[in-house]
């Protein structure tokens, strides 16, 4: 199929360069042009702005978005809207809020315009070489750029959600237990690390990804990081979110369904973000005025 | 090998099966008579004491206890001590907690007697085709029954994890870390399930088992768990616990970290084994008391 991939971000330049894999012809757009040259030396079909792109297809077009979440994928749609055709596909591959997701269909579709939300999960390997997607569209739409979605997953790791949102929203949720996981496995390690015994991670991660019931692709991922770094002497215990942990905590509030362990992992996230923190003063402080305990002076 | 095995619950019993398909000589015994008999069918050795189990050995015995934490293991110890000859082995296979271990150790080896903890991981399928094994042990010792761990293990399966007490530690942290596992991917599921999005519980456990971030062997489960239940009508959301968790969170008190992931996992476990709390009832009370907020009232 001939696609048109906007947004050569390290997720889109590997999905690009994994439909290239399964002979797709790959039209690429990127508002950084060192990007698309880039990818013309990878066989991708350069494009130098969204219009060019547009021009270089017939018949119905399908446009990729792995564009920031955001103001971007709302700019790129409307470039896109008054060059494309009725029945045109506008894909959203990135981390899109499904509201968003939600209100954009409404939008694209008063056009004529047909509009799918594919939730990506698996990292940057996966869109090199088979990701996990999660697809929400309407099913004649579905059907048509199935073979494309098919190519581009692991065997059987590819699902038509239901309606348009639901990609993007159960890649959300996905990402939510993501959050839980990894934070269960980070304390995990943490009561070995500072108990009694000589303990070697790497070691350890490797026997538990081999016949126990926490076995799976995170712990992997561990035994590779204690290969690398045995007591991770030279990573910092700071943990950034990119906003699917925090949306999941919303839907739960919106839902009023209690997430405590999704909700907690987010919270310890932007702990530890900070050296100190306001609770903690507020705490020290009325410690020392009810009970004479000490406090830490401040450097400030 | 000849392995006096002790306990033929429902790991124990799968243990034994797994040890005679690599050809060892099970000599079994178990308080219930009733599961000797059954294990003399299967091809076990019955015993139908723990004297007589021991005279059917020659040379260096190994006896692997697979009893209920606790007091049946110091009764089966104790049982056993004065009919051991020095170097002989004594396995404790169970959930046993690290500092018991640590303890039995002392006094098993103040008679002669070699001492080994083995956490065990995988479920009965594991304890029955394949385990994951965690061996705290002398390293001598551990050489001596390292075939007989081998064959009971998946590939790559089985890790002398260090000195005595290392065994149902790593063990013991592992089941921590599953709380929390387990814990994330049930919220995940209760954002699905409450969401205004029609979905395929099955075909979304399905999906993130390939390719995704959290893909594992629990999630392989959850698909074989909605095959059956696909909204898990049949089920009430009540979680019990058998210690492990609890004695993880305990870990973390004595060394002054924080599981808060961990913790509320275990938290959430002990909520839903109770219709009602008094918690709830002191805080729908001040409520009313503040502010004159409704109260439901009680059925007592």
């Amino acid at each position: 199929m001939d696609i048109g991939l906007i947004g050569l971000g390290k997720m889109g330049y590997n999905i690009a360069l994994n439909m290239k894999d399964h002979g797709h012809n790959v039209v690429a757009y990127d508002c950084d042009a060192q990007k698309v040259r880039e990818g013309e030396k990878d066989g991708f079909t350069g494009a130098y702005s969204v219009e060019k792109l547009v021009k270089k297809f017939q018949g119905r077009k399908i446009i990729w978005l792995m564009v920031p979440a955001g103001k971007p994928v709302d700019d790129t749609i409307d470039a896109l809207l008054p060059v494309l055709n009725e029945n045109d596909i506008i894909i959203d591959g990135g981390n899109s809020h499904y509201r968003d997701t939600l209100g954009r269909y409404e939008k694209i579709k008063s056009k004529g315009i047909d509009f799918v939300d594919v939730g990506t999960s698996g990292g940057i390997e996966g869109a090199r070489h088979g990701a996990c997607t999660m697809v929400g569209a309407q099913d004649e739409v579905f059907k048509y750029i199935e073979p494309l979605i098919k190519d581009i997953s692991v065997e059987n790791g590819y699902l038509h959600t239901g309606t348009n949102g639901t990609g993007h929203f159960v890649k959300m949720v996905h990402n939510g237990i993501e959050y839980g996981m990894l934070e269960a496995i980070g304390e995990g390690f943490e009561v070995l690390e500072r108990s009694q015994f000589q303990l070697d991670f790497k070691k350890i991660a490797k026997v538990w990804n081999h016949g126990s019931v926490i076995r799976g692709w995170l712990m992997e991922l561990m035994e590779n990081v204690f290969k690398k770094d045995p007591k991770l002497d030279d990573i910092k215990g700071v943990i950034h979110s990119n906003g699917e942990g925090l949306w999941t905590v919303q839907e739960a509030l919106k839902l009023n369904i209690a997430i405590p362990v999704i909700a907690e992992s987010l919270f310890t996230r932007f702990r530890s973000e900070k050296d100190d923190t306001f609770t903690g003063k507020v705490i020290a402080a009325l410690r020392n005025e009810f009970g004479g305990h000490k406090v830490e002076k401040s450097n400030n």
